[in-house]
C-alpha cells in the first residue's frame, strides 16, 4: 500500500517511553485521572507489544525520589533497552540513549513520557532536530496540569510533532483489521472498557438471536 | 469495641449489587470516568470478597439490550444469588430479593447500582421503610450526568441513607489495620493506582537504604 | 402492590408544568444545554401522557416578552388547563390554579418550570404547606446558573421535597416494565439517545445471530 | 460572485461520513452530550441534503459490535454509496471509497466521522495528500475525550485541514439568505432550539403588534 | 392574600449589606466572576430600593486595606444606618448593628456580604438563634472558591436559613406583577442582560408587526 | 516611534462591528456569560470612541428575529455607516461593506462580532485575502460554545489572524500611558470592575495617608 | 459576650490533625491543588498556634507508605501529642487518642485529616455520638475526588457537624479585631496571598498620600 | 555539548519580569488560583537566581493604582535593573528597558508577566521582530481569563514565540542533574510541593531500610 501522508509504519518505527517512574507520576501527574493515566500508559505498552515494535526505556535518577519505572513496563519489555540516565534530563543528551535509537535503525519515533513539558518535549524537538518523523503520544505522558500540557503540545506541533494518541497510534499502525482482527480487538478492547461494554451487549445479543 | 455511632459491621452487612449490567453502563452512565467507574465498582466487589460479606445480584432485562451483568462480577460471586428480574423496577418490589435479603439477617445493607436515581434511590429508600440501615456507595453507582447524581444523593440523604464510597467503606468494615494488614494493603493498593505508586518508591527507598 | 415509602403512584398524581414559555428559556436557561434542556421537558411531558397523568399548564405574562409556551407542549396537552396568570409570580396565588389542581384530586403533584428558583420553588413550597406531597422534576427545570439551581434544590429538599428527575420520575411511575414494556421502552429510547444506541447495537447482533 | 478565499462552493463539494455507527458512538464518543452529538450529525446531513450535496457513507465492521449506521443517516441519504470496509482503518485505503469519492468530480471534501482521532483523522490527511481542501466538521465528530479531539484538530489544523462546525458549513454554503431564505431558516431553527425560541417570541410578538 | 409558607413579605424585612468592601471584593471573592458579582450585588442593592425596605450597611476596618464600601452602595443608600465597626468579625456582635436591626421592628432578614462564610455565615446564625427568619441572598455573596461558597451555604441551611438569591428575593417581594408591573420589569431587565435581548426583540417584532 | 512588529496603529485602523443583535446574541452566544459578553462588547466599543476610530456597523436580518442591534451601540455610534445586508451572511460579500471599509483608507481592521464561527470568521478570511491585516477582538465575539469559539480562532490563526482581547487592542493602541492617562484609566476602570475596586482601595488609602 | 450560636470559642476548643502523612498527601489527595492544600493546612496549623489552642496529633502507619506527618506539623508542634495509631484506621478507636482528647478538657472539637471521607469522617461521627461539638476544617481536609469530598461532607453535616474552612475558623476564634489586630493580620496574610497584594497597594498608596 | 535544536542556554539567556505588581495581580489575574500564580512567579525567579541569570524588572505606573512589585522580586533582585516606565505600556517601547537588554549581551530572552495578552506578549512580538529568541513563562504570567491567556499564547506561538513554563525552563537550563543535584533538587522541591510530599517519603523509607 503506498504511503498517503506522513504516517506511522510499523515496519520503521519505534517506541520512547521516558521517565514514566513511580515517584514523577505521583508527584507531577495531574493533568489525567490517576486510573486512566495508567490504562493510557499500558495501553500504549500494549501497542508497542502487539505490533513488535523496537522499544527504548529510559529512567532518570530511579535510585532517588524519582522512584523505580512503572513495573507493568518491566515486566512487558523485559529485553528492551532500559538506559538509567546519570544526570542527562533530555534523554537525547545521552549518548546511550541515542545510540540505541540509531541501532533500531527506524526513522519514525513515538514518544511518550513525564512530564510532558520536560522528558516529552526535549528528546522529541531533538530527534526532529536530527530528522526524525516523531509522533506524541499525548494521553501516555502527563504533567503537573492541563494548561501545561497544552503549552507543551502546542510548543511540539510547532516544531513540526505530529500529535496522536494511544488508540489513534494503535489504529495507524494496524491500518487494516485484517492484519489481525482478533488480537486487535482483543487490544483496543482491553483498554477502552466502553467499548468493551458494547462488545458485551453484542455478544449477548447474538446469542439471544441464535436461541 | 463497642460502637460509637451507627457504622458499618462486618458481622452484620449485605451488599446488593444493583443492574451493574453491560448496556446500562454504555448507555447511561456519563457522571464517571469510564475507566473510573469500572475501578469503582470491582473496588467495592472486592471488598465485599475480602470481608465474606453476603452479596446479592440483580439484574433488569438481562436478555435485551440492558445486557449482561459485568462479566468480572459473576466471576468473582460464583456463588451468590442473582435474581433476574422480569419487570420490577424497584428490586425491592421483586419478593425473591426482598427474601434473598432477609435470608442473610444482615439489618445493614450496601447498595451501589446503575442507574444512581432509579436502581439504587428506589430500593434504598424502600429498605430505609422497611428499618434497615443504609449505605450507599455513591462510586459504585453511575447515572447520567453529575447533576443527576447529585439530586439523587440528596434525596436519600433527606432520607436517611448514609451516603459512602468504596473506599470508606472498605476502611469502616477493616476498622483496624491488624486484622489482616497485608491482605487489606493489597486491596486498597490494587483499587487506588495512585496510592500504588507511593509504595513502590517506598519499597524501592527502603531497598536503598539497605545496601 | 403496598406501598414502601411516599413515592409516585400514578393514580394520585397530578403534573404543574410552570412557565416553560419561549422568552423565558431563551433569556434566562444557562444550566442545560440547550438541546438537553429541550429534550428533558419533552421528555417530562411524554411521561405524563403516557402514563395519563392530568397536566395543569399555565404561563407568566405570555403576551408579553416572556413569549409563548413551548409550541410542543400545546400540541401534547391539547385538552389541560392552561392558566394564564395575570400577574400573580407564584401559580399557587392564582386561585384559578389552585382550584384545578384541587380538581385533580390527586395528593402527589409533580413540578417542573422555569426558573427553577422562582417558578418551581414558590408553588413547590405552597403546596407543601397545604399538605402535598411534592416531587420536583430538577432536570425539567431551568435556571441562570448551577449554582442557582442548587441554592433553589435545596431550599426545597429542606422543605420537604423530593428531588427527582424525568427518568427517575417515570421509572416510579411504571414500576414493572410488564405493566407494557413496549411503550415504556419506545419513551425512554426516544429521550436518551444513548440508550438508543445500545438499543440499535443490540437489534442489530440479534440479527446476525439469527442468520 | 468572485471567491475571496478558499471557503466551501457548493457546486464543488462532496461529504464524506465515517463510521457514525451506533456502537462507535456509545462507547466511544464522550466528548460531547449524547443529545447534542446526534443533533449536530443530523444537522450536518439535513445540510447536505438541503444543499444537494453529494454524500458517501463509510462504516468498518458494521455486522459485529461497531454496530450499525445511525439510522437516520440510513434514512436521509438512500441513494448515497454506502461502502462497508472489509477492515481498512483509514477509509483512505479502501479503493472502492477513494473511487466514489473521485466519481464525484469535486475537489473539496467535507469530512465527519467517529473517532475524530481516526476515522476523520486519517482519511482527512490522506485527502489533502493527494491535493483535496478538506473541511473538517469538528462539531459531528466525537471522541473519547475533550482532550483527545484537541489534539487530533491541531494535527489536522497543522497539516492545512480547515476547521468548521455544521452551522459555520451550512452558512458558507448559503452565502446569501435570499438564496432560499425560508429553507434556509427552517433548517437552522430546527438544530439550533435557543434560536427556536427567539423566532418563537419574534412571531408572538409580531401577532400582538397587529392586534 | 394568607401566606402560604414562611416567604417574604416587604412589610416585614430589612436587608443588612455586610462588608462589600472594595478590597475585600478584590482580594477574596473568586466564586463569581467580577462582573458578574458586581451585577448581584447592584441588582440585590436595586431590590431593595424599590421596594422602600430598611436597609442597614455596615463595614470592617474600613480606613485598612479591606478599603471603602462599594460607591455604588454607598450613593444609592444615602440615608441607611452604616456602621463601621471597630473590631467585631460578626456584625451581630456590635451592639449598634444589633440595634438598627431592632428599630426596624422587622422579623425577616436578607444577608448578604463578603466573605460568604464569615461575614454571611455568623450574622446570619447570629440572627435565627434569635429567632429571626433569615434569606441569604447566596449569589450577592462571595468568597474564595465554589467549595468554601457550598460548605458555608450548607452549614447555614442545615441551622435554618432559607437559601435564595436575588432574582427569587425580588420575585418573592413583588408577588405579583400588576403591584407595579413597569417597575419591576425595568427592575430585572437592567441586570438580566439576557432578559434584556429578549425584551429587544419582542419590541421590535412587535413594532414590525404594527407597521 | 517605530514599529517594532505588524502591531495596531490608531491612525491606521477601522472597526468592523457584525450583527451584534439582540436575538442572536439571546439565541446564539453561550461561550460567555451573559454580563461578561456585554460589558466585552461595550468596552471594545468604548475603546473605538475613544481613539477615535472609523467604526462600520452592519446587520444580518434586523427586521426579522435576528432582532436589533445592541442599542448602546447605536447611541455610541450615531454617524457610523450601519449596513443593513438584505441577505449575505459574510458582511464582505455585500458591496456597500466592503466600500464603506475601503472608504476609510485604513490597511488594519479589528474585527467581532456575533457568532464567531461565521459571522466574524467569514469578513476575517475575506479581508486577509485582499490584504488586510486583520484583528480579531475574541471576547467580543461570542457564539454556541467554547469548543466552536476555539475552532473558529484556530482557524483564523492558521490564516493569518492576529487574535486579540478588547483590553490587549486598547492597550496597543493606546502605547503610552501619558498620551491621555485619565481617559484611558476611566476607559480601563470602567469595564474590568476588579481593578476598579483595586483603584478604590488606593484611592482610599491615599487620603487615608494624607491625614 | 454572650455567646448567640453554637460557635467556636477559643477557650474551649482542641483541634485534631489526622493523617497529615506525606505519602497519603501525595496518593491520595486530588481534590485540591497541591499547593492550595498545603497552604490550608499550615494556614489552620498557623491558627491553631496563634490561639494557643491544645492539639493532638495523630498518625496512621509512618513507618510504611503512609509516610511521615507533613514536617512543617511536626515543627509548629513540638510539644503536642502524636500518637503513632498502630492499626486504628477511626482515630477514635485507638484508647491513648480519645484519652489525650479528653484531657484537654474541652468540648468543642476541629478536626482535619486525609482523607475525608475516612480519617475525617469516622472521628467526626464517633466524637459527635459522644456529646462533642465538632467543626470540620474542611479545606484543610482532602481526598481523592471534589465527588468523594462532597459525599463525606454531606454525610457529616446530616449526623449535626459544622462545616467551615480555616479562614472562617480562624475568624470564628478571633471574633474580634481589637484582640490582636496585628497578628491577626498577619496570620490572614501570610496564607491570603490575594489579600496580601491587596495589603500591599494600601501600604503603598498610604506612602503616596503622605508624600 | 553540541545544541539539538533552539533551546535555552543558560550562558546566552535573560529573563525579563514585566509589571509584576501587587494592583494587577489583584486586580487581573484569574487564570491561575492566587497560591499557584504566586508559588509560579517565585520559582521562576529562584530559577534566575541559581543559574545566575541576567534579570531586568520593570513596572509601570508603580506608584499609582498597579502598585509596587512584588515584595519578593525586590529581595530577590536588589541589583537588577528596574526600570519604572512612565508610560510605555510595551516595555520594548521604552529605551532604557531595551538598552538594558542588550547590555546583557544575551541573543535569547525568557518572558513573564502581567498581563499575559499585554505586558507579556508586546515585548515577546517586539523582541522576535529584533531577532531574539523569545521564550515565554507561561505559568508565570497571568491574565484576566483562561480563554484570553489562551489567545495570547497562540498568538505568540504563531509568531515563533517558544511556550514554556518554569518547571520545563529550569529543566532545559539545568540539562545535566550532575551540574548541582543538591542545589537543582532544591529548587525544585521548593516550588512542586507534591514533589516534595515524593521526597518525603522516599528519605523516611530509606531511614526504615537502614535500621
Amino acid at each position: 500500500m503506498e504511503d498517503l501522508y506522513k504516517r506511522l509504519d510499523k515496519d520503521n518505527v519505534a517506541v520512547l517511553l521516558v521517565d514514566h517512574q513511580a515517584g514523577l507520576i505521583a508527584g507531577l501527574v495531574r493533568d489525567y485521572g490517576v486510573d486512566e493515566f495508567k490504562n493510557n500508559v499500558l495501553a500504549l505498552a500494549h501497542t508497542a507489544n502487539f505490533f513488535d515494535l523496537p522499544v527504548i526505556l529510559t529512567t532518570s535518577f530511579e535510585n532517588g525520589p524519582n522512584g523505580p519505572l512503572m513495573k507493568e513496563l518491566i515486566e512487558l519489555f523485559p529485553h528492551a533497552p532500559k538506559i538509567s540516565r546519570p544526570g542527562e534530563i533530555n534523554a537525547w543528551d545521552n549518548e546511550d540513549f541515542v545510540e540505541d535509537v540509531k541501532a533500531t535503525g527506524k526513522k519514525q519515533l513515538i514518544i511518550a513520557g513525564v512530564v510532558t513539558d520536560v522528558c516529552v518535549a526535549f528528546p522529541t524537538l531533538s530527534a526532529i532536530s536530527e530528522g526524525y518523523d516523531v509522533f506524541v503520544a499525548s494521553d501516555a505522558s502527563g504533567t503537573v496540569s492541563k494548561e501545561l500540557a497544552n503549552v507543551a503540545l502546542t510548543r511540539m506541533a510547532h516544531e513540526g510533532a505530529q500529535l496522536m494518541n494511544w488508540f489513534s497510534i494503535a489504529s495507524e499502525l494496524q491500518r487494516d483489521w485484517r492484519n489481525n482482527a482478533e488480537g486487535f480487538g482483543a487490544l483496543i478492547g482491553e483498554h477502552l472498557p466502553a467499548y468493551q461494554n458494547v462488545i458485551g451487549i453484542y455478544g449477548a445479543a447474538q446469542k439471544e438471536g441464535i436461541k
